[in-house]
């Protein structure tokens, strides 16, 4: 399965096109949209007034509801755009955004509008894809979910049990520990009357994968896969697998996890090598953490250049500005996780 | 330019081939020997006393001393092997090695002797491999430099200036700052001592990409090429750009890295991004931290399983351990680094 | 540059993503619509009677008119769809068509109208691809002209003087001899008049690509490239290049291109090899014929199996019929051709 | 599974490493040397003189005999070279081999000696590993054969079943009828004793593909994936399916292949589709005929230019010639398409 995640933030539609999906599933439309309305804008104070309406349209692929086998397209609608707002950041760069770098690469033809095709908007999309591959690994007694572990520093309580997962899925505001999630809100509250915004980051887990899946190659390595997804994440700055950072403090005989055996089956007393072993799935938990640096849209003044003169200037952009991602990121995370389960699963 | 590493530590000899190396290229042998060194056992007492020679021949693409533009093979015969020592783990696996991984992958069927084809000793051919990217490289300006970051907890100097890293590169330990790498040989010598190893972590720079490389998406994402690669060698468990995970515990004001004009190129005055925004390079170093796990190999009694009877049991492994691997491991990480240059390049 | 065809006959609409695609380039919407005019269907009684429009909305990619680099979705909406016309082939494959194979390929989940996403509409939007990558190709002073080699046997003139290829584009029906074509014509007919349908070949040439492209091995040879582009074209059976079977026939002496000085260029005084040697081009013109089975829907009864029972059966298909789909398929042979030498070019 | 054919006709020793094969393999090495010694040189009249040995070492990827799942490596060390014979090509290459392209490619970069990474040798290792595809392959059922259907307009016999393939796989010159293998053989010895050669057509079928692999697009298709595999054999010019380019000379009701029950099963009572409708296979054999173009290594002087005054000149390639290559390439084609069966399964 291969996609192709496609539009810019303020075109005429965002969409994806999947190719490879087995024929025969009944596409959970239902899914699709509690998945983009997870990840939507405009609904609290919280995130940007840009209000997404994200009515999912399905172009090919499906027939008498049912996938047939062939590309699989889904596109979503523009609208409630303020393309004005941008004119000026035409020229000048907001800083770590992917203006600058997006200008030299297309030789300036790109649409600097909303951010264009490095717009956030762009992972609707990619939420409806990963609700595709969720159904796929559902069939398979695969499950996936997350939660925000941490937000400018406040972390939510640790994961105990991978189970617990399962609850965090319908919270607006996805986290264990729900005191922990009142003060992470003031937190971006706060950053909010500020101007500024905050990061974070989310910990993540693939319940269920099969031992024996992947290699230690490049190409096969089921860390690889996944970070090669995640990275295509906008704001996924950090990929760490397992115990993660954590790993290099530690010693050999804490860092190993033991094997043993539970109602018959081979698994390890501790799971601090994230589920895998020399690049192959050993039957635990696939789990890993990703970092968020925070929203780069910020509405303090900042300095930047004016590309046509080549002389430094200051920006300060108007509009709409989204003080935090991170919480609204959990489903595109989890949508990024389905689809590496997928191509670690061969399918 | 695409790779695969072959051969087993116990086997007849280790390789790589190289498809779609350029042609013209002076093949550096005196490089390749070096890099080799800087990573192989034996000499001193903080590795493995495993003995490695690591000659390497050149099998194909190659002729008159220059590449061809054919695939490029390369092959280091094995030897000092003890492979008797390796009986025990047949059917126990080692805590944390991809040896249960790996048995259930090949119903069996894999060599186990030393880690078989998961052996930390395929990184020797990967890091003769990197030395012909860094070649490429070389040609167009760009280099890669790294130090050990951290081992067990104790921290090198910071990294101000990524200059500083090409004075790293002759040393035995490559550290920023000599004495911290003494402390990190206390601690390890300190593990050895105890049977137990430790783990680290690598920074590593990629100095000289232009701007405008990669792009947003899946598959050509900088940051996925990069990680891609990383994850691709044995130990490696996260892989964090930029000011990586303390991203999360930033505001944007802190985290984004202003424009400024410097000799007349646009640069940015911090590099929190560590050079790509928006999965495209912005012309500043591509920076990043690669988490390494505690060396699994410990000579302490652990819990395992008996693959045949399915029933716990202790495992004590004989032989040779080394107490950590984030040192030679700096070398292996430049050449990743370095092929996945040439990726981002589109070589 | 890589692209996912999607739709289907009869759903709402079919369309392509085109990733990869260069920044900057003027999208040539008229050229867009030429192309698919030239493709289309129910402009004479030599096709099938379905009224195409084939309106071409750009989705995503484009800003100002010009390519961003990000990916180029093109969408071409469907109509003037009689689905009720196809409930009889639900379970009664037509012979030859993909209705079988794709039906064990889908579990029986196709959408089995008009072809589905097998039907030949879908060479719309290739063509609409194709005219793409011929503009990219232009800019280097590349380009890519075909004409009707044969139909049922009937031979158009041989091409002696590939720059002959320009002038036939511009033909309803692109024969280099037309008189040649009258007879096609009538062998259309006379078919068309008896429920059935004929065969024919293509005969293509790419002008202008540079010596020294490709390479020898699997996966960078320059015939391998073509074969693969080509034989994605629904009904083409065979990919000849040069000579092409002809040259079973020949002596050494006779098939090998003699090398001579033009203009001071390097130069085959013949182009038997199609413009490749070890799978690299050579600076001649790449040259190939296709072979295009005759269209499988015909009016006559035929024989089938019941899908439902297993049983033998006889099938007679209502709707329109396509008594010869090979000079529609000039454009489409163009487009998959110049999409190979982006390909490549390395595009 | 993937490969790469690696090594120079003239170097210490060509191979291949094979990525993904699957672990439990009992690696044929008896099968491995047959298929070797059938299309090895030097055994008679009818090849070039040099004397190969074809000694196959696995380096890596099988242990007690069996594969590990890790890459397979196979090398052959070369022999009996007379690298001197070369040193006219250097700067003056033989019309239609590599030779030119090569050296524009490589900007004159390239072994030249024997055709260095461009010789007919490269299709050893092929062969070896075509071997281990048609034993993954005989596991699930699946066989392939081919026969010489014509050398120098001379046809074999009718390949009227399938079945008689796997009798001719034994023959030192691979023919249904021995008195057309017979007349052959003449017009081979007649070229050589005219210092020419002749080239020829080799027919090949897969049976036992199950119906239902592969997909109507670009990347999918069965077609188009066997062709890319063909393409990379030397001497390949061109590739057609089924009843081949006698499809452009027929009518739809003699070209459809109507469906049939047999035995329970539905099967097509022709097959000239060759297997595959809509790019996928319909569960008959695959079939398809390759055309090879004649050995452009020919003893008679030839014209072509210095590449290094840019002057026209002349050519008599001294040593060695090969008048025919078709009968030693036949199970080159069978391990073509035993590894292009493999890729359509998803192996």
């Amino acid at each position: 399965m291969r996609h192709i995640i496609f539009g810019e933030s303020h075109g005429s539609a965002i969409g994806v096109v999947l190719e490879g999906v087995p024929a025969g599933l009944e596409l959970d439309m239902e899914g699709i949209r509690a998945q983009l309305a997870r990840r939507a804008t405009g609904k609290n104070s919280l995130s940007t007034a840009r209000k997404e309406k994200d009515e999912v349209q399905v172009l090919s692929g499906v027939f008498e509801g049912k996938t047939t086998g062939a590309p699989l397209t889904m596109v979503i609608a523009n609208g409630d755009q303020h393309s004005s707002d941008y004119e000026a950041i035409r020229y000048t760069p907001r800083p770590s955004h992917g203006d600058y770098a997006g200008y030299v690469k297309s030789g300036g033809c790109l649409d600097y509008r909303g951010g264009g095709h490095f717009s956030g908007r762009l992972t609707a999309p990619l939420a409806a894809a990963g609700t595709v591959a969720r159904q796929i690994l559902a069939e398979r007694g695969i499950w996936v979910g997350a939660h925000i572990s941490s937000i400018y520093g406040i972390c939510d309580a640790a994961l105990e049990d991978v189970e617990d997962l399962q609850a965090v899925a319908d919270k607006e505001f996805p986290v264990l520990d729900d005191a922990k999630g009142e003060e992470m809100r003031q937190a971006i509250l706060e950053a909010k009357s500020e101007m500024d915004s905050v990061g974070g980051a989310i910990e993540c887990a693939v319940v269920g994968l099969p031992a024996g899946l992947g290699g230690p190659d490049f190409g096969c390595n089921v860390e690889g896969i996944f970070a090669q997804h995640l990275f295509a994440v906008p704001a996924v700055k950090g990929v760490d697998f397992g115990a993660g950072v954590a790993l290099s403090l530690m010693r050999g005989s804490e860092a190993n996890d033991p094997f043993a055996v539970r109602d018959g089956r081979i698994v390890t007393a501790t799971n601090h090598a994230g589920g895998i072993n020399g690049g192959i799935t050993n039957g635990m938990p696939v789990t890993f953490e990703v970092t968020m640096r925070p929203t780069p849209s910020i509405a303090l003044p900042q300095r930047s250049v004016d590309l046509r003169t080549g002389e430094e200037t200051e920006i300060t952009v108007k509009g709409r500005h989204d003080p935090c991602i991170v919480h609204r990121a959990v489903p595109v995370i989890e949508a990024a996780a389905a689809l590496a389960a997928c191509t670690v699963l061969g399918i």
